[in-house]
C-alpha cells in the first residue's frame, strides 16, 4: 500500500464537485425538464461519453469546439506505436469526450436508421466536456438538456422544440425569457453582401459569434482582418443587432420571408416568453447549422441560456442519406444560476436516534414501517452518545425526531419531538401511522 | 464544410447507445434506486467524470483498476513538452476518467471535511469508465449506484448500507438476492496462514478475486506461482468457498467473531435477501478495503451484482486525518439485465394529428390544456399527409388519438379514437377534461 500522497483534493481546474444540497437541486431540475419534454411526446435517448475521435472531428471542420475536445490517450501497443510514428496530437488518441449532444445524436440516427420512425422526437440530458480555458462561470464539464426532432423539414419542428424549451424553463421557475432568432442562410447572404466568400463565410460567422465575449469594435476589427479590406459602417448595424427584417429583406427575400413567418407563428402560440426577436448577428458557433438558429436569453444574464437550430446536413455526414433535423439545447448549469435557491421539495424526513445498540434492530423495524407510509427515515448510523446524535439531527436540520428509548420501547408509547417548536408528543405505537400522516404529510 | 466521411457510426467498442425504450427503463430504475436511498436518509452528491490522474493513481498501487484508466492527453504546450521529455504513458496525461465512485468520494471528504457532519450518509449514481478488453456483457462505460456512510466505525454503517441496497434491488423487482460476506483482515490472515507475506498478500487477494472469470484449478496454479511453492490442498476449500466460520475461527478468532456477529445482526433484520453467507474466498478486487467486504449475488447470474465494504484508510490517503468509511455499490447495468423488460409506466400519452397546417396553432393550444390535465401529448411535428400521421401513431403504439379536423374544429365536437378497440367517441370540447380523465387516468 502506498503511503499518503497528499495530492490536491480539489477537483481538476474547471471541474466541479456537488455536495448534497446542490446535487439535489440539480437532480430535481433535470427531472423537471425531462418531464416537460416527455409531456410534449419526446422520449429519452442516451449515448456514450466517449466517441471515436473521427466522429467528433467530422462535425464540420470550422468548428471552434473541435479544438476543445478532451482526447483520450491510446493504450498499450497502440500507444507504443503512436509514440514512434505520430505526427500530431490526434495520432496519440483514438477516442474523445463528446463536446455536444448533437453530433452523437446524428451518428445514432445514421446507425439506427432502419429502426427509427420519423419524425423522431427525442431528448437527451447529459454532460459534455470542452477543454476551455478555465475561468469564472465557464466550466469544462457541464450539462445540456437537448430536445430534437429528426426527419421533419417542416417549420412544425422548430415550433415544437421551441415550445418544449419555453415551457421547461418556465416550469423551472424563472420568467421573462427572450428568444432571439436568425437563419444561417441569411447569415451567408449577409456575409456575401459584405464581400466575404468561400471559406471566409465560416470565419464571418465564427467572429460574429464572439459578441458575448468581446467588444463590438474588436469584432469590427476582426471582421476586417478576415476580409482583408475595410468594411462599410453598415456592418455595425449587424454587429449591434439593429439591422431589421425590412433591411435584410432586400439582401435575401426568400429566407427573410421564412424567418418572418416563423416569428409570426411563434407569436401566435403565446409562449411563456417575454419576446421573440430577430437578431441578424446571431450565429451560434457550431458550423453544422443550415437554417434557423435560435438562442434563449434572459435580461439578468449576459450570456445565452440555450440555443439550437436546424441542421439538415449533419446526419448526412454519417450516412448516405440526408435527413432533416432541428433541435434546441438548454444550458442546464446557466439556467440553474438564474433560479432562486429555494429549499428542494422532498418527502417528509424523520430522524430516529439509537439509545442503545441493543435497540438498533427494533429501530430499523420501526423505520421500515415509516418508509412504507411515505417518509424518509434516517436511523443514526454510528454508535455515538445521545448528545452527539441530537447534534447530528440539528446539524442536518431534521425537524422531526422519533424517540424510542428503553422505556418507550417497553410501554410502546413513543415520543415525537418537533425540533422547530421544541414540543414533544407522546404517540402510541399503533397510532403512529395516523399521527405522522396527519402531522407531516397533510401539514407540509 | 467537409464532405461526407462515412466513418463507422457504431459507438466505440465496449460503449453503448440507448434508444428510447432502453433509455427510459434506465432512467426509471435509476430514479427508483435514488428514491430508496433517500428513504434511508442518504443524500445525493456528484463528482466530475475526470479526476487529476494522480488522484486516481493514489488509490492503492496494487489495483487492477488503475491499469484500466482512460487517460486524457495533455493539451497545447503541455503536450508538446511531454512529447520531448516523456518517459511513459502517464507523462502524456494529466487527467483520467474515474474508474469507480469511491476514490472521488474519498477525495471529496478530504476536500470538504470542515463542512461535513458525520456520519455523512450520501449516495452517488454515475458512470465510471474502465478500459477493459471489450467482450460480451462487459462494458467500458457503466453505471454504479453507490451508497456510503463516512465517519462511522460502527457496524451500524454496514447494516445501513446493506439494508439500503437490499431494499433498492427488491423494489427494482427482482427477488432471491444473496449476500456474501467476508473480511479483508481475515483474508490477510488466511494469506499468511498459507504462507504469503509482504507484497504477496495483495497478489493473493487479486488472484482469488478472479474466481468468476477463471477456473478453480487455474486459481490454484496462479496462487502457487505467486507463492513460489506448492500449496496444501486445504487452499481448495478456500477457493471453492467451503471453508466455514468454525474452521477460520482458529486462524483469526477476533475477526471471525466480528464477522459472525455481522451476519447474525443482518439475519435479525430479516432483509429481503434469500441468504446471507460467509464466503472466505470473497476478495473484492479493490485494494482500498480494510474490513468487511460484501457482494450481492443472484442465482440466475454468474457474476456479482454489486459489492462493497469498509475502507477506513482510503480517505487518509487524501487527508491528514483517517476517517472510517463503508459503502455499497449496485452494478446498475447488471441489475438491469436481471429485470424483466416490462413496459415502463408513464403518464397516459395521446397523439394529435394535424389535419391542415392552418390548424396547427389550435392543435397546440388543445395539447397545452391536455398537458395541464396530466397527459403527455404529441402533436405531429411534420407537414405530412394524414395517412402518414396515422401510421406514425400506430408505429409509436399510441393508443389514444384526438381527431380535430376542420369540421370538428368548427362544431367543437372532437373525436377520440381508441386504436386498441378501433372505437371512436365524440366528445364536446368543454367535456374533454372529464372524459379523458375518466377514460385514461382512472382506467389505466
Amino acid at each position: 500500500m502506498v503511503s499518503s500522497l497528499r495530492e490536491s483534493t480539489s477537483p481538476p481546474s474547471g471541474f466541479r464537485d456537488f455536495l448534497p444540497f446542490e446535487a439535489r437541486r440539480r437532480a430535481q431540475l433535470s427531472s423537471l425538464i425531462s418531464s416537460v419534454y416527455e409531456s410534449f411526446g419526446f422520449l429519452p435517448i442516451d449515448s456514450p461519453a466517449l466517441e471515436n475521435l473521427e466522429v467528433l472531428l467530422s462535425s464540420g471542420g470550422g468548428d471552434e469546439n473541435e479544438k476543445l475536445i478532451f482526447k483520450v490517450l491510446k493504450r498499450g501497443e497502440k500507444f507504443k506505436s503512436a509514440r514512434e510514428t505520430a505526427k500530431d496530437e490526434n495520432d496519440f488518441s483514438d477516442l474523445g469526450l463528446r463536446f455536444d449532444l448533437t453530433v452523437p445524436l446524428s451518428r445514432m440516427v445514421a446507425e439506427y436508421r432502419s429502426q427509427i420512425k420519423f419524425p423522431w422526437k427525442v431528448y437527451h440530458t447529459a454532460n459534455v466536456w470542452r477543454a476551455e480555458r478555465a475561468q469564472k462561470g465557464r466550466f469544462r464539464e457541464f450539462t445540456q438538456c437537448d430536445v430534437d426532432i429528426i426527419g421533419s423539414k417542416s417549420m412544425a419542428a422548430e415550433l415544437e422544440v421551441i415550445q418544449a424549451v419555453a415551457f421547461a424553463v418556465q416550469k423551472a421557475g424563472a420568467e421573462n425569457f427572450e428568444l432571439r432568432i436568425n437563419d444561417r442562410r441569411l447569415l451567408v447572404s449577409l456575409a456575401q453582401h459584405f464581400g466575404f466568400s468561400g471559406e471566409k463565410v465560416d470565419r464571418f460567422s465564427i467572429i460574429l459569434d464572439k459578441k458575448d465575449k468581446i467588444k463590438a469594435a474588436e469584432i469590427h476589427a476582426e471582421l476586417e482582418e478576415a476580409l482583408g479590406s475595410k468594411l462599410s459602417s453598415e456592418i455595425d448595424t449587424l454587429i449591434d443587432g439593429s439591422l431589421d427584417l425590412n433591411q435584410v429583406q432586400k439582401i435575401d427575400p426568400a429566407v427573410t420571408d421564412e424567418l418572418r413567418n416563423l416569428i409570426l407563428r411563434l407569436q401566435e402560440l403565446e409562449l411563456p416568453l417575454s419576446k421573440v426577436t430577430f437578431d441578424p448577428s446571431l450565429a451560434r458557433g457550431l458550423s453544422y447549422y443550415t437554417g434557423s438558429v435560435f438562442e434563449l436569453r434572459h435580461p439578468s444574464a449576459g450570456y445565452s441560456l440555450g440555443g439550437g437550430g436546424r441542421y439538415d446536413r449533419l446526419i448526412g455526414r454519417f450516412s448516405k442519406e440526408e435527413i432533416p433535423a432541428c433541435g434546441f439545447s438548454i444550458g442546464f448549469d446557466r439556467l440553474l444560476l438564474l433560479l432562486s435557491e429555494k429549499e428542494a421539495n422532498s418527502r417528509p424526513r424523520l430522524f430516529i436516534p439509537v439509545f442503545d445498540e441493543s435497540l438498533r434492530t427494533s429501530m430499523v423495524q420501526i423505520a421500515r414501517n415509516l418508509r412504507d407510509w411515505g417518509f424518509d427515515v434516517d436511523v443514526f448510523s454510528d454508535a455515538s452518545k445521545l448528545k452527539a446524535q441530537f447534534k447530528y439531527a440539528s446539524d442536518l436540520k431534521y425537524r422531526w425526531v422519533l424517540i424510542v428509548g428503553d422505556e418507550e420501547w417497553k410501554t410502546k408509547e413513543f415520543k415525537l419531538k418537533d425540533f422547530e417548536s421544541g414540543k414533544e408528543l407522546v404517540v402510541r405505537e399503533d397510532q403512529l401511522k395516523t399521527h405522522l400522516t396527519n402531522l407531516l404529510l397533510k401539514a407540509e
